[in-house]
């Protein structure tokens, strides 16, 4: 079997630093290239978060693209204060790490989603973990995206619990719930993996503490980003037990769906208030076969268990730096 | 194997009286009584109404107990202009069937709940069809009634898919949020049997022409009642593409759990406007072992063929009026 494709759809972004990490780790994944979002930060410095991280990480060689600066609905965008609170004011929990050597490559987001949708097919699976601005304008680009590519995973919504910005609505569809509704209208093979499930997925600092001995520069940097995130999530939403792993999870996932369980259901993003940003089933489409699997539960320790066994490999194999 | 003992708790309402001819049809269930809920009609009406039905399908042995007149939050009850249309003004779709003989038993319907708890115990299932305000009373008369029954199986509730009073809100939870929040804070073993597959067990008027063939009394009357419901339907939800089968459905899986496939998520109900009456995962219970079942997939043809198999003959064997 070929190893599968990946294109993490970033807003760089803690927990976006954990799914690059973890892809870069994981052996049955080529992280093909990074594709940066506004949402946690700007869109400029999701891309050079993601390029300290690559360099961080000894992986300088995989490509960052810049995608779109705004909603498709807007023609601007400002970070949530949340956001900021949540990420620090540099995106990575205000860490610092060297300048990149590397510059963003000059094609866009979505031009890079489509030519390694006809380079890759079946073996891509592209990863949105902030707005869908990106992957909906690349199907606006390319409408035969849903034949070409094997699926798309991302980290947004929430179908079974409440949402994180008002109680029906999650961060990442909030910031564009139009550019979702048409990813969900689309015939993408998709998976959601949501707060049902993100929030299942927690770090402690017990966590932390085992990548702090290991020490490499890596190590100890992504203990502090992680502590940081942590605290936040201790202070602001403490029934979760620790700092949830939303990135990190839909990257997982896209490697090896058998961390989740899911069912069968189209969704629909309603757009108007007090609803606004809310996912839930499509009930024109209840009848239909679906192309969209939701998931809703996580087998924690096994994912758990694989997340730290791969992070602390990659930690310890990033001696020199 | 000992067979289930059911307490259908129904605001007979069409479906309702199709839950009632289930479960009598069902040879794996005893119906020991049917307590009466406000809802889709009068509670006094509901009783009548299933005493009527009961009549017809020649089980006038079956007790039946009035239940609350109306909410718990709330000192009287109007029938919603929306349940008339639904269920006809007499709730059983118009249909004229001879006054009862028997009348409603003394007992209250939750003093019945509890008394039958603890005559039958973990062979009892309750079934709600409509408010949870008879059952949240019986809560409160024997706190102890979630560790003597086998549980309660209960219509109501969306989880996935969009209510039908509001975007968020399901008709019967949607009369007294709080006695089904009472509910689903207890430790109540419950399956929650919502839109989410009520939505997919469908009835058409192919399934009808059977019943108009078999010619009985109880087949005609059942015909007419559900052609009524279908016309309604297809004029308000055509996307339905025939009539649901909430009520049967929560009855069925009551008997037999392998209909439905369930997910395990502990509920609370949204009790503020704007999302008054939602059914959605408590996200303070995330890493607890759930006491709920959440219904989230339908074995259509396996549902709908037992289902006509067991009205079909019972309807053959009531020939006599």
């Amino acid at each position: 079997m070929s190893k599968k494709k990946i294109i993490l759809d970033l807003d760089t972004g803690i927990d976006d630093s954990l799914a690059l990490a973890y892809v870069i780790a994981n052996p049955d994944a080529d992280l093909v290239g990074v594709t940066s979002e506004y949402g946690n930060v700007h869109v400029e410095l999701a891309a050079e978060n993601s390029l300290k991280i690559l360099e961080l990480l000894h992986h300088p060689e995989i490509p960052v693209f810049i995608g779109e600066s705004h909603a498709s609905t807007k023609d601007s965008f400002e970070v949530l204060p949340t956001s900021q609170r949540i990420h620090g004011i540099n995106g990575i929990g205000n860490i610092q790490l060297p300048t990149p050597k590397r510059q963003p490559e000059k094609t866009s987001a979505a031009d890079f989603m489509v030519e390694a949708a006809h380079q890759y097919g079946k073996d891509l699976i592209i990863v949105p973990t902030g707005p869908m601005t990106n992957l909906a304008l690349a199907l606006e680009k390319e409408p035969h995206l849903p034949d070409l590519i094997g699926g798309v995973t991302f980290m947004g919504g929430a179908l079974t619990v409440p949402g994180n910005i008002t109680p029906v609505a999650e961060a990442n569809i909030n910031q564009d719930p139009e550019a979702a509704n048409k990813v969900f209208h689309s015939r993408l093979p998709l998976t959601m993996i949501g707060l049902d499930v993100t929030h299942r997925a927690v770090l402690t600092k017990d966590d932390t503490a085992i990548w702090r001995m290991i020490g490499t520069p890596a190590a100890t940097n992504f203990a502090d980003m992680l502590d940081y995130y942590i605290d936040i999530y201790l202070a602001n939403q403490a029934y979760v037990g620790g700092c949830a792993l939303h990135d990190p999870l839909a990257a997982a996932v896209a490697i090896d769906p058998s961390f989740v369980t899911t069912i069968d259901l189209d969704l629909k993003v309603d757009l108007d208030e007090p609803y606004r940003a809310r996912t839930i089933g499509d009930e024109m489409r209840i009848h239909n076969k679906p192309h969209t699997k939701v998931a809703v539960n996580l087998d924690v320790p096994y994912f758990i268990g694989i997340f730290m066994k791969y992070l602390g490999k990659l930690f310890q194999n990033t001696k020199e730096n």
